[in-house]
């Protein structure tokens, strides 16, 4: 398609609101303009909505991709002013109001960028080379047939070192991500790999290794929530390395910056963030993080009829000064602020009103029956059993569709009874 | 690995069997040698067995790829006696009785070829290069992809020619992959398209080609199935184009060997299948179809301690004076047979018996609720309702694992409720 001809959507007397970006920013947003007098275009380089927070499940093979990924087409069945086209943006000229895509140009009166983050390699050309990021379903996928490879090599590598190389897990990142993984990778070390690959010896020579820049996991987390974390995975046998960063990793060996060196050929890089503005913003309106500087009503700055929503976006308020976490609740509640201010302030000349955010709370999976779950207010924290059926139950809900939390909870439920997932497969596209 | 190394497996005082190829063939022989006096090295290109049967439903959105495979490894978790190597055979040696692989070579005493068959093109390279095979879970995948990518495409084309080249699909092959597809591709187009496109005008611009060189479609099946198959495609609605062959496909036009045209970007070819044997086999011991000439023993011809069972195999017997057909249940019955051969006369010096072919019957599905089935003693057909429900419940039963079979219910039984299949997403690697 010529980049120079228009997108094919239909003409309308409304006004058209762009998203770009199907997250749980985006999404939220358009979900609150269905009905609404404006048109929307809904713009994501998928054709589906993934469920991030469950993405180390399906690294670890205890989920399928489709049980928390969500076809856009499906959610908006039957929503006539909401139009879905699979593209990525390419430029935005904010003067003539335009995007560009490959399947051509597409004018906007309002555009919310909604496009997220992407992993922060900070600069360094080799980790973003040679290590494993996992910010979208297609790599957690991909995770999974990196490690499940690797312990079939193993199998036909007769040195300890050079099978240990293979097998050994090092994470860099101590958030949930990292913490998520180290614990879900512990328990497939303790109940899965023995049974399937008794000709290696899993117990000892299998090393799962949590490397962490600060003296805290979970930093974001009460200080009681951290330690009771960090004691949990020592518990599931994960090596925690603190006050630590990887400078370097040539593919077989890490170095960290205190000298020392890990063996290994498979490091996963959750160690940081950064947003991903759309090309052909000003320089000016980039700030802390690669975020798009933003007022309280997510007006990017400088800009006319150009919003920003969620892990792109750096609002600072009084309750928040160095701006908000970059989670799915922001980014939903940014969504659906930004979505009211459209629909029933601008639409009747009324005056917006200022985002604040809810915390309602943030929570951490580790391993299988463990968790730490914080509540801001009453201030209030627990773990173990308790916090582990509630984080259950708060994810189960927040994904999308009857079909999706069935297959969730029941793939949950098998591999709790049988300690033991099935989904071990390495599918990857075969040239013809 | 250096392939003069030898392959990781550890030394036995017993005879070694390789199997290379987890079809329904080399798994069922391997499952009956588990616990025998022999030691069982199964060789498969994946790590899981796929259950072809079912592979137009994962092309179709109905299934996840992880409902109809199954990990080797787990399915033989405990069994001392057999090994998995995940490797493609790269030749064999009949006389140093060798096998060579990427991971190493591996000897054998006995080797048992069940590689099966791949898509036969007969010699034409456009119509290998330009059409969508559908011989493995990625295939499915992929053709998957391409009709869901096409859909968005046509989204954004304006020209209602160029569009029908794009939303239109073309199945060359009249057998039981070919029925099955075109009956659920028109299920599509009756019940999700139209929902989740409203913008395209699905029922006059999608049209579904089915192209048999035959008179009748389903050859195999009795008279009786194959019209009313025939009936029930037209009833959904397909245009069946019988006594007619495809010569060529530029990508964009498909031509028949009556001088017709039709105008089509996506060409499916389920027109035929070859025998896989291993290179490195004289070239005597091929036959009709590319496959292995053997005995009723299984003995490929002229060879020593080499067998062959399933699709890649050719056998004559007096009820079968032209070969056995080329399904799942042949390879099933030959890899039990020569199992029990191996396991109780081989072992024991006993005379071996000969393999005889015991048909149960043979069923197809046309879309939802209607099937035919074939019984043949005594002789009886039928179709409908009670037919579908007869397929279900036999390919349910034989998919592997509680967890698949659970799945793969829930899944048919929601989307028979919601006539909606959830699993509409493009998932693909991204290049980093």
């Amino acid at each position: 398609m010529d980049p120079t001809t228009k997108i094919n959507i239909p003409e309308s007397p409304l006004e058209r609101i762009v998203i770009v970006g199907g997250g749980f920013g985006g999404l939220q947003m358009a979900r609150k303009l269905v009905k609404a007098e404006y048109q929307v275009v809904l713009i994501d380089r998928n054709n589906y909505h993934q469920f991030q927070p469950l993405f180390y499940q399906v690294a670890m093979a205890g989920l399928e991709p489709s049980s928390i990924v969500f076809p856009f087409r499906k959610l908006f069945q039957g929503r006539d002013n909401i139009f879905i086209r699979m593209a990525e943006v390419t430029h935005v000229d904010p003067v003539a109001k335009q995007l560009q895509t490959p399947l051509g140009h597409c004018n906007y009166d309002h555009l919310i960028i909604a496009t997220g983050a992407d992993t922060n390699y900070y600069g360094n050309e080799e980790l973003e080379r040679q290590t494993l990021p996992m910010k979208s379903v297609v790599e957690a996928l991909q995770l999974r047939n990196a490690i499940l490879d690797d312990y079939e090599d193993a199998l036909t590598t007769p040195g300890y070192d050079d099978r240990q190389e293979l097998v050994d897990v090092v994470i860099v990142g101590g958030g949930a991500t990292g913490v998520e993984l180290a614990g879900s990778l512990a328990e497939m070390k303790t109940h899965v790999l023995p049974k399937d690959y008794p000709e290696l010896h899993v117990e000892e020579e299998f090393d799962i290794y949590l490397i962490q820049s600060g003296d805290v996991i979970l930093k974001g987390m009460s200080a009681n929530s951290s330690e009771k974390a960090l004691k949990y995975l020592e518990e599931l046998g994960v090596k925690v390395i603190l006050n630590s960063r990887v400078t370097a990793f040539d593919g077989r060996l890490v170095s960290l910056d205190d000298g020392r060196t890990i063996a290994s050929q498979k490091v996963i890089w959750a160690a940081g963030i950064k947003g991903m503005p759309l090309p052909g913003l000003p320089p000016d309106t980039i700030t802390y993080g690669n975020r798009l500087a933003v007022d309280r009503f997510h007006r990017v700055r400088g800009m006319d009829g150009i919003y920003a929503i969620g892990d792109v976006a750096y609002m600072e308020e009084p309750d928040f000064p160095k701006g908000h976490p970059q989670v799915a609740q922001v980014a939903i509640q940014m969504g659906e602020h930004l979505a009211k201010n459209l629909r029933y302030r601008h639409a009747r000349g009324e005056s917006w009103e200022p985002f604040h955010y809810h915390d309602k709370g943030s929570m951490a999976t580790i391993g299988r029956g463990r968790a730490v779950v914080d509540i801001p207010k009453p201030e209030f924290h627990f773990g173990g059993v308790m916090a582990w059926l509630v984080w259950l139950f708060v994810h189960l809900f927040a994904i999308l569709g009857t079909r999706n939390k069935l297959f969730v909870f029941l793939n949950w439920l098998y591999n709790y009874i049988n300690y033991n997932q099935s989904l071990r497969l390495i599918i990857r596209p075969r040239s013809k």
